[in-house]
């Protein structure tokens, strides 16, 4: 046996207190004693309430020392003044687990921040897991802990079920759940974390993960509040085969006040998270109903082992929007063979054959189509998942019996297959179908789309997420401020970057020496901590011929100090003048949720015009690396669009890989990192940075701005 | 009184005939007596039956000629090879409307092909309209007219209600009824196409529009017969202030075979009906849920005056949901006044006061605050529509009858406003939220998108449709085969695009003559029937300065010459050098659907590698050539990207509109036509084609070939 889950006193314990238990049910605290008692918990329960004997006819305590035994739970309904009383009290006699109702903290203001900020204390130094305050509290229908207030519970105990849910807002919660049970989904556990003083929504999906009866888990977020403790949450969730689906609200809200560089003005925070829940391997929902369908598609017993769908339909029309659902959502409608499609032909004279499969309205007349049609599917051909649109014949007089039991027995024929319908059932003709293992969607675009959120989730969990490349310590720390261009390439160097050799010259004479062993022709830009921007003071020179660099040092350094008579010049860059390739834009943030994030954009219009980034958390590696390049849509210009050879993407895999192991590395000591541009040469030429910036926490208002 | 509607004897007739009417009410022809009888159809009803002397009851004839009276409408449910002789019967009879339920036609091959087309024959010869065959029929509730074999009629009548629905494929169109019903809406006339021997989706959303107690239109289209047809029929809706909602399906399989030219390759018919739709106004629905949510939000009996909209909610979280939606689907979020804010908050001291209005669960104590809040909402701050978060309050025991009158009494209060809930009610409290005009959806973000299509339908019917260009006639006819360059250009010219002067020179000194005309720097382009590719054939010079313009004639020819020594050569196309502005491409093809569709796309990677083009159907005008031009991705580029100066956008939106007119007025006459590129120059300075390439339907393959 492995440890119990650091959670398992808040979520599953032995004893539960409570607080200002009401002898009135309707009441906040009354109720939940009521859910606790409706839903058949078996722990001990003890009301603390000074007034009474007997609450709900249990015995009161006056408080929580005069309770006999152990009490592993406290649940806090008390008003915020008497709340850190109440935690105080919890600490003396051991309590492991609360969960704090009360309002009136963080969310009214510095006052209530400072209120907050104690009880947090008191929970570390405790060690007491604290769920709220000002949340709506939590179930474990698994053993009927029900220290909650949600409405959800108010006409009884729900029953248990595979689903676990975790979400930051208690009402919203509890629409979800409202939402879920009408779909037919049992909410196992389910917890709302509020202010999230001590636990968080991480903290719920790491329980979760470790639960025996959860088969999958969704989340309703608002702001993550540490990236670090969630990624390991939902890596847990992972590793033990259960799904995480979340939906993340507040994407229009963008947070600009906080973006400083220019990597962080395109980043937006919901583009950050998007790409972080990718990475991550979360199957992101978009609206609740996404939420809630996916989760239904999730929680059948069963995942589709992979993307090859087989469609059957007594509709054309189903047939081809079915077919247009798969397409869209990347499901493959693999063609029957030959002869399998001779065979449903000679059931059905006018049947379409290929897949979808329309087998008509013939089934009506003989339903033996079906048993064979899902032999031949399930069977000879072998479909990992079926999907089968029957509309209202699910109720139908006629054949709501015959279709049932078609279908019931192909699922337990193949128990290892997905198999979902798109038909109109009664609540009860639903519950059989769904006790059979199949699920049920009225809408066929929905059942395709869900089909695919499970096939996306049964994917990971497939495939061991990728390995973190391991983060050097011990890097020497930056230097401070403005990192200009030549000492940025040095560094970036340093970590694996690929720079062109290029040489610092501070006279003609040592500029024309570099020449001699750089190449034929140059390129020349000033060193300046005073000029960021070189091409408008006239410091830069393309395409000089080595033998005149002597001469064009001398002419650049003159029209600079012409245009800026008092910047410091430094000297003068010599680097062999490249061409070919494709130039990408490099960046790094960092992120308040995840850290160090890394963005990558196509250079010119893609980046300015049609805002083409993706980003990643840090540290990755070379295949992460491949995705994300693969995400931007004009990835096409690296593969030789319009005569060009190919790039060298490997390269430039392997550039992104090496800067986000650095940016690891030194996380917390820089603000913003730019390689723009990283001209990746065509293939096998490799990439070099041709200019780069690095700022530190030191840098000046302004040094953001990065030389054209 | 105007005329009563063509399809009335279809849709509406005052007698009817049903052959083969069965004496048993579950056999498909008898299944539609039963329907007739229990919807309590009031016109006269006559079965044909040679074997019985009744049928269900009611006097049978032996055939149509024995019926006494008139017949308007005939139902045809015989066997297909004794189709033509009922069909035949009919015309005897002077019958106007028909119904065929017979399959065996153009869905099973050519023998049924034939066979269809001598029906379509006989119903154009004589007038009758004919519905099918292989369809499921229609059904008008407003007069209890049946003749369908649905199952959607199989437990009674559906009650008549302000929803039309016209649908080629009848068994998806009985599942849209059934999820229709499910939702509370009540479809009052539906139609099923079938093969469209005759009367088509069109025809159906004709009769709707004039149909005084349709409200909205739905469709579920497959493929449109008659782009023109369809867009006279929408046109109609729109005038007589109703929505046209319409899925189409099948995007997924791009008629990649009939894609001949570069446009059509890139337009994939999907996304000219998508163009299409929009351009007529057409609400495009995506999935089944869509249109039934977009067609509900559409039927409470009033639609939003603008984009404006208040958002009322009891949980933060449900509000940032709905912002998020707002967001994303155009709505605003004006916030509220500065002294309506105060307002608020005197009300409930930490509501969220802006906008959303997050009165929290205040509201549970003082019900109060809900009036204030909608009066303050729809009355002081003027909101045209309103969506309320309320989750189960509708449902719960405290609060489900505060809610309903805080919220009915406020939609009774401003009955022009849009009023619309996100909450979980009992069918029975969903009721009484719609009959007092408020729609109930369960999620929130889908209220918010649905609120959103009623506005942009309500926009739509608030502005006439775009007056479409005069198209000119008796334009000269095209020459044949492939019109090169040179001659192109001059047709478009006449057309009224714009082109820059140029002369086609036949010698040196020619060349040298015409120099001096057009400019100091000139280019040169070989001209040659035989030489699509000019520039790898090295028949292009850019940028000669005027003055050597005879030698480098020599040096053209004689390079062209040695690389293509067969080629006829006609001569030497001398214009001035342009340089400055965006490089668009202009394409047309003739859609199978729609006629002649004009593409537009930026030059260079945005066709290439984005594929970011957009479609219209010719002839339009330039307020639709502007909308055109506003949908690309890249469209920031014309306003001036990246340091250039913004483009004449207003030449660009001309030569799309003059283009249109004269692809629609040349209709038939080409098979594709290629501006590419078109240079659209800075602000003030127009634009003009630099190249061009017209197509007739003689052009030799290959010929579609655009020299790079």
């Amino acid at each position: 046996m492995t440890a119990p889950h650091p959670l398992t006193p808040l979520l599953a314990p032995s004893s539960v207190a409570i607080f200002g238990a009401s002898n009135d049910p309707t009441r906040i605290s009354g109720r939940s004693l009521r859910y606790f008692r409706e839903a058949g918990y078996q722990g001990a329960l003890y009301p603390i309430n000074p007034t009474r004997d007997t609450v709900q006819g249990l015995r009161a305590y006056p408080d929580l020392a005069a309770v006999p035994g152990r009490v592993d739970f406290g649940l806090i309904a008390v008003p915020a003044n008497l709340a850190v009383e109440a935690m105080e009290a919890c600490v003396q006699k051991g309590v492991r687990g609360v969960v704090m109702f009360t309002a009136g903290f963080a969310e009214i203001g510095a006052e209530g921040r400072a209120l907050q900020e104690k009880i947090t204390q008191i929970a570390r130094d405790s060690g007491i897991r604290l769920c709220g305050p000002n949340c709506l509290g939590l179930f474990n229908m698994r053993i009927g802990h029900t220290p909650t207030f949600s409405s959800f519970l108010e006409e009884g105990p729900t029953p248990s079920g595979p689903l676990g849910m975790v979400t930051q807002s208690g009402a919203f919660g509890t629409h979800l759940l409202a939402l879920s049970a009408r779909r037919g989904i049992q909410v196992g556990v389910w917890m709302s974390t509020g202010n999230e003083a001590d636990v968080a929504v991480a903290d719920g999906i790491s329980f979760l993960a470790d639960d025996p009866d959860t088969k999958a888990i969704a989340c309703y977020v608002e702001a993550i509040q540490d990236g670090k403790l969630f990624a390991e949450a939902v890596a847990r969730a992972r590793t033990n085969g259960k799904p995480v689906i979340l939906m993340k609200v507040g994407g229009s809200t963008i947070g600009a006040a906080a973006a400083a560089s220019h990597t962080a003005s395109l980043a937006g925070s919901d583009a950050v998270y998007d790409a972080a829940l990718r990475q991550l391997g979360v199957e992101r929902a978009k609206t609740p109903e996404d939420l809630v369908e996916i989760a239904y598609a999730c929680t059948r017993g069963r995942l589709p082992s992979s993307r090859r769908l087989a469609v059957v339909t007594m509709s054309g029309g189903a047939g081809v929007l079915m077919a247009d659902a798969a397409e869209e959502e990347g499901l493959e409608l693999t063609p029957l063979a030959e002869d399998s499609q001779k065979e449903v032909l000679s059931w059905v004279p006018f049947a379409a054959p290929r897949n979808p499969v329309d087998v008509t309205a013939q089934a009506l007349n003989d339903p033996t189509i079906l048993d064979k049609g899902f032999d031949l599917l399930l069977g000879k051909e072998n479909f990992p998942a079926m999907v089968g649109f029957f509309t209202t014949w699910a109720s139908s007089p006629q054949m709501a019996e015959p279709l049932f039991k078609a279908v019931a027995s192909a699922a337990a024929r193949y128990p290892d297959r997905y198999f979902a319908l798109s038909a109109i059932a009664s609540p009860e003709m639903q519950r059989r179908y769904e006790e059979a293992g199949v699920g049920l969607f009225e809408d066929p675009w929905r059942a395709v789309q869900s089909i695919a959120a499970a096939t996306r989730c049964a994917e990971r969990l497939a495939t061991p997420p990728l390995p973190n490349p391991p983060v050097p310590e011990n890097l020497p720390p930056l230097p401070r401020g403005r990192i200009a261009e030549h000492e940025a390439k040095r560094i970036l160097a340093g970590a694996g970057i690929p720079v062109l050799d290029e040489v610092l010259a501070t006279n003609a004479g040592e500029a024309q020496d570099a020449a001699a062993k750089l190449g034929e022709r140059l390129v020349l830009k000033i060193v300046s901590p005073d000029i960021p921007h070189k091409t408008e003071m006239g410091g830069v020179m393309l395409n000089v011929p080595a033998t005149e660099v002597s001469a064009a040092y001398g002419r650049l350094v003159a029209r600079v100090k012409e245009r800026a008579p008092r910047a410091k010049i430094d000297g003068v860059l010599i680097s062999p003048m490249v061409s070919g390739g494709v130039e990408m834009i490099l960046g790094v943030q960092n992120d308040a949720v995840f850290g160090p994030v890394v963005m990558l954009g196509l250079g010119g219009i893609f980046v300015e015009v049609l805002r083409d980034v993706t980003f990643r958390i840090a540290p990755f590696g070379l295949e992460e690396a491949h995705r994300m390049i693969g995400e931007l849509r004009g990835a096409a210009m690296l593969q030789g669009a319009r005569g060009q050879p190919p790039c060298d993407v490997e390269a430039l895999a392997e550039a992104l890989s090496k800067l986000s192991i650095f940016v690891a590395a030194q996380r917390g000591q820089f603000t913003s990192i730019d390689v723009n541009p990283l001209l990746v040469r065509p293939n096998g030429q490799g990439a070099a940075a041709l200019d780069a910036l690095i700022l530190t926490p030191e840098a000046a208002p302004g040094d953001d701005e990065v030389a054209p």
